[in-house]
Order: structure tokens, then sequence, then C-alpha cells
């Protein structure tokens, strides 16, 4: 039975969730397509993730691995293949709760950087798992600067082999996952020397485990970690090579090749290996934060319409948390901005698939440009819904604190992603140069990549904006952000060459002028994904609601932009300060308006409850039987030892009678 | 040996690390009763936290007892006291990791609420730990608002009894610490019927543990919540009551008694109440809340210190990152956050001691007042650091991640403190109710506390800056700040007074206007904290060049603050867009110029590697040794069962050779 708390919000639900959900997905046949999926992995209970928080980094670990050995039979039972279109779905439905994940980057990446030969040996034994492959590229000292690695492989010619050491303990190989305790092969980024000679980073397999009994191999010292923050289920693993050999025909060499005389012949371009990183990027952004925030705001949204506190009117009874204006204005935004990167994730796909096919006909054009999208974007949104998980979860006071409620491990997981796959800040850097490159080039009427033509273009000095309604319309808000990027931009642009003029070096004008190209970055993706969701908006079917209420949506979303980053409109007096207050007029209304759809609008991301695993989130809203309930199963309900060794002896005195 | 990269950073500082040591704990007596607290606990292995980050729920919790216990124990063999000089190290030194800390409020609301019989009758028992007492007032449907619990104690005449009971789900019992697993005695707050009729909330002593077996009393349903973000050491409860009989005298009488016909008698004023909440809030400051983000300071900022990556200079070796603006712009503003809420505690301490002493005359004017401050610093402090925590965690990139950076753990506990004794959002309403009042009054021309007469005051309508150099003259930023907590103040004034003359109603103007009042209520705690700073700056020898660091501290503190929030600076004109440039070049400058002292500023919290128990920030920075030796040591580097089970199996087709 549904609590008529929860019942109550969804009887007036202003547009579809249904079709609000087949939007999302792509399509209605794509929402049955993910459906089944789910529906098979979650009345497998090898998948269950009933016990997760209650168990420890051993047991997690385990259970990933047996889900993953499972999972090869699940898909061929069900008849499931890596090309086949569940196969996207999969990893949603588990959670990411799997190991061997590192395994399909061992593969990629030898599909990649590999000869034909290398994939035609490797791929085949890969895809039968007849070994467990990982990648190896952070060392203990050593991340995102990859020409400061320090693991080397020494061609040695008379035996036609690589020897590969990490001479130093920040060169151990540190984090990779899998491969603390699983993984048999990995591919080792290492500093190659020929004749004394040092030719930078290159890929090499290297054997590290037995595949008879699974014992390190000679020369090889391996193992885990330890605890994290989250990621229990993943062995991230450590490693040391002492004088590894390993034969010439496994340094992978699609670009580079070392012949048997020790010629080091270089082959093709490398321009691909930058696509990769951008590949990844982007394809992290959606699995990896956008559904955890998802999740966060239907755990929170649903709870806030359960939980009574306080008198909202006297005499009333107490008022659902959710009528708060408090409340509205931490958790709505959130909602917002998990559509907004929906959206904008659609368009950084479109533009990838765009890029990828330009570069199977060899045009690299598009590079720069996605590059610098697929970096800032990565930043921002991870940024963004990270912090937005962390206001979920105190949104929801103390139970938000319990990890039963699923808010927790979304947290600590999200966090990961602003550090993995490229540190925000370097990332935020690698747009803002992008940024600059464009505005020197733009200013000086040079053509400059479609993202980037507005650096250029002259538009209203000032906020043509008459009243708070004139805030509701996508092109006074999405140009008010537009000038706000420009600024940013131009006035970087002009410090830095400023301190040039003045006689201070390029590489230190350019450290101090870092926090504010970091700020330009920002605003620069900021901008395209307010204009994006405008633009969106613009596109969708009238019917059955959805374009009015995402319309409210992207308004709300561009105007929290503005209310909590006010200093950035007013700064050159292209917004007034009457002009904010409107603002912030329109911004608090939309509050009230979202607030009567906020739960249909969570109800359209259509996690079940297993996939929540959340005692705040589920459907029902039956939350304290579900507390109480999952809390008498805790591990800590069992007999302690702690009574007879500690507290007898303490109470030794007992009285009898008080 | 210390890292030369780390022992390089020592050699410049400008300061006596010492002197600025003995300033914080005030004075060098202090430091040197505090030193050999730290030095009895750490050399008392029962009292070591080496596996803390290995162990599970159940282990802590274990863990913590046997430190509780012990710490009888060791009391009595140090000679300290509860009274004593050493008292208020212990719980820094053990780092709060140690059971029973509600058995201490479980003896204070005694003896706040309880009659002269009770006290003498439960106090020594409690001192003798012939019991063990807890405090349970947070139930599974209600926190804050304390009228709407749901446990009843319904007076029985015919017995002389109160009968207790948990009507429905949502009223049990749930969080109350060492309740789940420890507590053999507890205050319960019900409402309390006497002859059908509601006279509100009372506390009563109920046992709900056996003194012979530590079984549950009849009618008892209690266990543990299960895991928890943080706090595994402590065994957060719940508890069912149905009908349990507890003896007409284990009401707690101070202020209320029923009588044995069952009449009810108020005796004496109940204002103290407020002051108890006040002294908790105020308490924790220091312990819960400097405490990890000052430890967190020191780690992040010590490995900064040793961390190289990428380079500044071409040619040149890696460069630290502490090196980089933006590395600075993430650490340094916290460091100076740190020391600003040092000195600010410090003058909420003062304040309260005053408070106290009018207290014990029967004077309570300044109760108000005092409500007002814990309350707003309170949230602000709490939102401020757990933010800073975070940032230290993000800053050191992966191995921040680790929990053998310590990081991990100091940010889950951190986060705890914005939820419990009060959530944020509904004290800075409190504050801002407090603000919007003594504004009226002021506005009127009536007296008002001596915190908040500036808002009647009437001063500059332009800042007077006129370079960068300006704006490090504290007169010119603590007025900025002052004149943005006016303006929030009054105009959120303003809207409420519109809204009600426009025919809102009080309460609904009130919701509407809540997102502006917490704006205010934190514009005001600001504006305190600077000016608190600047004063005690002021005040600071000149020797030994503390006043010099401190000076720059307090600048950052400020300058931060408005570089981070230009748009309440900018919105009426008070500072223009020039001054804020301004703003920003001098706070850019001033990172560079503290960087230079980073690490004595950190030395000088004088944490102990045991202390900080981080992999990343020892006093030696010798971090990937370290980092190694630890994780070798993990549960995890142990046999796991998994490649028996699962991975054997899959390999099954093994090569003897790829």
């Amino acid at each position: 039975s549904v609590n008529p708390d929860l019942a109550s919000e969804r009887q007036t639900a202003s547009f579809s969730v249904e079709r609000l959900t087949a939007l999302l997905d792509g399509g209605a046949e794509q929402t049955q397509i993910r459906r089944a999926v789910v529906e098979a992995i979650e009345s497998d209970p090898v998948f269950s993730r009933e016990n997760q928080y209650f168990q420890t980094q051993n047991e997690r670990y385990e259970a990933a691995v047996r889900k993953a050995v499972h999972l090869q039979k699940k898909m061929h039972e069900m008849g499931w293949t890596e090309n086949g279109p569940e196969y996207k779905y999969i990893y949603r439905a588990l959670s990411g709760d799997v190991a061997f994940l590192l395994h399909r980057v061992f593969m990629r990446s030898i599909s990649v950087l590999g000869s034909d030969k290398q994939i035609a040996k490797w791929i085949p034994l890969a895809t039968q798992h007849k070994l467990i492959g990982s990648y190896a590229q952070t060392e203990l000292g050593h991340g995102t600067y990859l020409q400061g690695l320090e693991t080397t492989a020494v061609f040695d010619t008379a035996t036609q082999e690589f020897i590969l050491n990490t001479p130093k303990i920040s060169a151990m190989k540190w984090w990779p996952g899998d491969m603390g305790r699983s993984a048999t092969h990995i591919v080792v980024f290492a500093q190659l020397y020929i004749h004394g000679k040092c030719y930078g980073i290159h890929p090499f397999i290297v054997q590290i485990r037995s595949l008879q009994d699974h014992s390190l191999c000679p020369g090889i010292t391996a193992g885990d970690i330890g605890p994290k923050m989250n990621f229990e289920h993943i062995d991230n693993g450590y490693l040391l090579l002492k004088n590894v050999r390993i034969p010439r025909e496994n340094m992978l060499s699609k670009f580079c090749e070392v012949q048997p005389d020790g010629t080091y012949v270089r082959q093709g371009s490398q321009k691909i290996n930058y696509f990769t990183m951008t590949t990844v990027r982007i394809s992290l952004i959606s699995d990896e934060v956008l559904t955890p925030l998802m999740k966060a705001c239907t755990i929170a949204i649903r709870y806030s319409a359960v939980r009574r506190q306080s008198k909202l009117k006297p005499g009333e009874q107490e008022a659902k948390i959710l009528d708060y204006q408090t409340q509205q204005e931490k958790l709505l935004p959130q909602l917002a901005a998990a559509y907004a990167f929906h959206f904008i994730n659609n368009y950084l796909q479109e533009l990838f698939n765009r890029g990828y096919g330009e570069i199977q006909r060899k045009n690299f054009d598009m590079l720069p440009e996605l590059h610098a999208l697929s970096s800032g974007f990565k930043a921002v949104i991870t940024q963004h819904c990270t912090a937005g998980v962390e206001i979920c979860l105190r949104a929801c006071g103390g139970h938000g604190y319990s990890l039963l409620s699923g808010l927790p491990s979304l947290y600590t997981k999200i966090l990961a992603s602003c550090i993995y796959e490229g540190e925000n800040t370097i990332l935020l850097l690698q747009t803002a140069r992008f940024l600059i490159k464009c505005f020197m080039a733009a200013s000086a009427g040079q053509p400059v990549p479609p993202s980037v033509t507005y650096l250029a273009a002259v538009k209203h000095r000032k906020c043509p904006a008459k009243n708070k309604l004139d805030f509701l319309s996508p092109d006074i808000y999405t140009e008010a952000y537009q000038h706000v990027a420009v600024r940013l931009t131009s006035s970087t642009a002009a410090k830095l060459q400023d301190l040039i003029q003045s006689g201070v070096k390029k590489h230190d004008a350019w450290n101090q002028c870092t926090v504010q190209l970091v700020q330009a970055a920002k605003a620069h993706c900021h901008y395209i994904a307010v204009k994006n969701f405008a633009e969106t908006v613009e596109k969708l079917e009238t019917k059955a609601g959805i374009q009015k209420i995402m319309k409210y949506l992207c308004d709300l979303f561009a105007l929290h932009g503005i209310f909590s980053n006010t200093g950035a409109f007013l700064h050159d007096g292209y917004t007034s300060a009457a002009q904010i207050d409107m603002v912030t007029a329109s911004y608090l209304d939309l509050l009230a308006v979202i607030r009567k759809d906020a739960v249909p609008l969570v109800d359209a991301f259509d996690f079940t409850d297993k996939c929540l695993n959340s005692a705040l989130g589920s459907y029902d809203g039956q939350v304290y039987q579900r507390l109480y309930e999952w809390a008498q199963k805790s591990p800590t309900n069992q007999m302690s030892p702690a009574y007879e060794r500690y507290l007898k002896p303490l109470l030794h005195n007992t009285l009898s009678k008080l």
C-alpha cells in the first residue's frame, strides 16, 4: 500500500510520467528493452544487492566477482550480446556493482593500440575469459601528467625482450581496478628505452599471475591498495615490477614498433589517443554521474513528501517538509540539473558520434573542440552532480546519514568521478586553454569551431528584461549566460596579455590566471548547458504536458545559476540589481510551481526499488517500516563479545534493584 | 628522515611555530598539559587507532567500549579527574573514538532536570559506572520539532506509576548513541498524560536492560540501527516501549512534578532548557568541527608540499602542487577559516561564560542573543568546515580518496555535525528570527543586544577603497561585510512586511522569505566572524611574527568571502566592479604570500602522526612509503575465497603458454 502522502502527489501530475520516461530513454521501445533487462537482472538472486550495506570490503569484492562470472552465463541464457540493444542497460541494472570492468579497458586498449596480429591473438582470449585483464597507467607518484611516469621498459636486443622495472617506490603502479587480486594480464604504461635512449611512454602487455594457480609471476609484487571511500567491490591494486621480461611482441604496436635490431619506427597518427580519453569522459557521464544524481533526487524528494516536521500553519497537522521553501530550494535545482545534464549528455553523444564519423574519414578537425567540451563538461557535471547528491543527503536529515537510505554510498561513489579520468581542475584548464586560443583567433577574425563562435559576436550591452516574467524567456537568460562567458574569457585573456607584456614569463602568467581561467571554463559550459536545454525544450512535443514542465525546469536551471552567482551577472552592469531582484522573484516562484510535480518528475526516472536500494526512496513511501525492518537485519544486532569482555566486569557491582 | 620537500618548507617560516601553538592552546602551560595527555594516551596500546580503517562496524564498537572502560582505569592511574585541567584534552587525544559519550549526556540531563533527591540517587551510580546511561529524544518520525514526539507516558494513580508506550512505528526512539547495545538506563522524552489530559514533553528515567545479564527488560524492544556513514564505533539504537511501567519518582522533576493524586505542578523557570542546547552547540564546535578541519588542512597541505605533478616551468623538475594557484585557492582559504573559527570559538566561549554568570544571578537577558549566535555559528561553522574538509580531500586527488589518507573519515564524521544538535537550516532561521526582531526594534529606536546594534547604525553608502591595498585594511572589509548583513536583513524585513500588508498570512509570508532569511543569518555570522578575527589580530603580540601572519590570514578569510560571493557586495553599488577587481587582485596576491608559510601554519596545530592517522599527512612527509606499508596490512591482502570459487572455474581452460 502506498503511503497516502506520496499517493496524493501523483494524482495531480501535470504531465504523463510514462511519456517523459520514454523521452528520457530515447523512445518507448528503448524503455521496453530497458525494463526487460532490469526485470531479468533483478529476478536473479545472484545479482541481489540486498546485503550490500552490511558487507565488508572482502565480501563486496567476492560478490562482485561472483556477479561478473554469473553475468557471462546470464547473457548467454538471455541471448544478450555486447553489440545488442540490451547491453547498455546491464550496467545500470547492476548499479555498477560488478567486477572486471577493467577487463573491458584492457580489451579496448588492445583494440585501439594493438597491431592486427596482436588483436587477433589477445582479443579472442579476453572475450572467452581465458585471462582476466587490467590496465596499469597511474603510479603511486604520478597521475595526470603521463610524461612523468617512472616505470621503465628497456629493450634487450640479445634476447628480443623488454625488461620492465618500477625503479622507485613512486613508480609503483597504484589504483588499477581488478589488478589487486584478480587480473592475470595487464597493459602497463612504461618509458621505453632502447640503447640507453628514452622514447617516452608506451603500452606493454604483461602477465602478472599464473593461469595455473593464480600465483604471482616471477619479479611481480602485487596486492590490493586497501580500504577506500567506496568501490569496495573493486580490487584496486598495486604492482611492483623487478626485471620482468616480456617478448618484443608484447609492446602494443599499432603506432610504434621496435624492430629486432632496436630500430624505433613510428607509424600513423597518435591523435586518436586523445579521442580515446574523450570517449571515456563522455561515456562515464550517464552511468557514473547522472544516474547517482537521479537516484539521489528520487530518494530525497519521495522522502520529503512523506516526512512531516513542524507546522507551517498553526492548528494544522505537521507539514510535509517538501512544502518548506528552504527544502524546495535545496532539492528542486538538483532535479532541474539532472534534466539539464541529461540533455547535454545527448548533445555530447551526438557531437561525439559526428566526430567519430569524421575521424573514420581521417579528418581530425573536430578533435580540439570535442576535447575541450568533453573535458569541461566532465568537470562541470561531475562537480555539480556530486554537490547535488550531497545536498540531497543532507536534506534528508539524520535518516540521510544512515547507509540504509542509499544516499551515503551514492555520494561516496559519485565523489570519485571528480578525481578519476582527469582531475577536474586540470580538465577545466584544458577547456580554458581552448577558449583563450579561440577567443584570440575569433578576435582576429579567424574561423573558430561552432561551440565558440559566440566569443566574437557582439550583442546587447544591457540585459533587456523589464519585469520578472521576462526572465522566463530563454532568450533573455541564455544571452545573459553568454555575456558572462564572453566577459570572463575576454577579461582573463586581457590579464594574461598584460602580464606577459609587463615582462612576466608565459608559464608564470598562465599560473597567475588559473583561478580566473577556471571560472571562464565553467561559465562557458554553463552557457552551453542552458542554451542546449532551451533548444531541446523548443523541439519537444507539446502533448501530454511534457514541453510545459520541461520549460519550467529549464527556467529553474537557468535562474538558479544566476541566483547562486549574481556577482558574475552584476559585475559589468549587464544585469542591474533591480533585474537580479526580478530573477530572485521568478526563481522563488518557480520553486512553488515545480514542487507540485516534484514526485512525478522523479518517478519518470523509473528506478525500481531494488535499483534504488534505499529505505527512504521506495515507490510506496513506507519509510519507517522499511528502516526498522532493515536495521533489524544488521550484523550489529547480533551478539557482541563486548558485553562479556567489558561491560559485565564494568557493571560488576550489579544492583538487583535501583 | 623528513622528506626534503617538506623540510625546506619549514626552514623559511616567518614566525615561531611554538608561539603560535601556545596562542592556539591559550598559553604555553596549556600546551604542556595537552602534550602530556596526548603522550599518555598514545603510548597506551589499548587506545591505538592503527587498525581503524580496516575494521568492521562490530569491531569498531567493541574497540570503543574497550577504550571507554580502559579510560576509567587510565584516569585513575594518571590522577586525571573530570574537573582537572587535563580532562578537556582526553577526547581530542582519543579522536573521539570512544564509547559512552551519551552516558555523560544522561548524567547532565539528570543534573539539570532532576530534583535534588534524584540527583543524589542517580549521579553517584552513574559516576561509578554501576549503570550505563543514554538519552532518548529523537524518534523515527520526529527530530527537531520536539512537540511532535509521539511516545507517551500515562500516569496511573492506582499504582503510582507511569506507563510508557511508543504507540506507532514513527514514535520509536531512533538514533540515541550507546542505546543500541550498551545502555542499561535512559532518559526518555515522552508526552505526559494525566487523567487523559496531555501536559506535553517530559523526561523520564527508564531501565531498558538487566543489570544481571544485560537482557532487555519486559516491554522493551531495542537494537542497533545499523550501518551509517561514520560513527561505526557508536551503537546508535532503536527502542520500542510497550506498557513499560516506571515509578512516579522516575520523572525528572526539577521543574514539573506529578503528585500522587495526579496533580501537575510546574515550578521554576524552564528558560534554562534553552541554555542547555546553547551549551551543546558551542561545545561541539571545537572538538567535532574545528579539529577535523585543522586535521584535513594539515594532511592536504603537507601532501601538497611533497606531491609533484606536471611542470610549472619548462625544463625544471615537476612542481610541488602547492605552487599551483588553483591548489592554493583550494587549500589556503580553508586554513584561514580554521583560524577564523578558532577565534570565533573563543569569542563564543567568553560570551557563554558571561551568560552563564548572569544566569546564576537569575538574569536571563542574554539568552536570546546567546541562542541566536550559538545557533547561527553552529550552522555556519559546521557548513563551512564540512565543505572545507571535502575540498581538502578532493585536493589530494586519488590518494585523498583512500581511507588511509584519513580524509574520508574526517569528511564523513564532520558531515554529521551539519545534521545533529539542530539541523542547520532550522538553526539559521532561528538566528534570522532574532535578527528581524532586533532590526524592527532598532529601527524603532529601542535598545538591542550588543551583537546587533550595528543593524541600526548608518554608515558609508559606498566602500571608500581606492586601490587593491586598501582592501588589506580591516576597517574597509569589515564595514563591507557589515553593510551586506544590514542590507540583507533590512530588505528581507521589508519583503516580509510587504507580503503581510498585501494580505498574505503571517506564516505563509515567513515561509516565502525563508531562502532570503537564511542568507541574512549567514551574512550576520560572517560579519561577526570577520570583525572578531580583525579585533583579535589587533590585540596579538607583535613579537615572533605572530601578528603579521595572523593579519594575512584574517585578510585572506575576509577577501575570500567577498571573492566567493561578489554579488552580495555589488548588489546595491556599495562596492563597485572596479573595487571587486581590486579584491580579486589582493586576494590572489595573498595566496602567494600565505603559501610560503602554509606548512608552518599547519604544524602549529600540533597534531601528532598518531592523532592524524594519515598516510599523507605525517610530519616527515614520507607519503609513498607509508601508503605502501599500510596497504600491505589490509585484510584485502589476505587470501580470498573468490579465486577457488569463481576465478578458477572461469579460467578453467588454462593456457600453459600464451
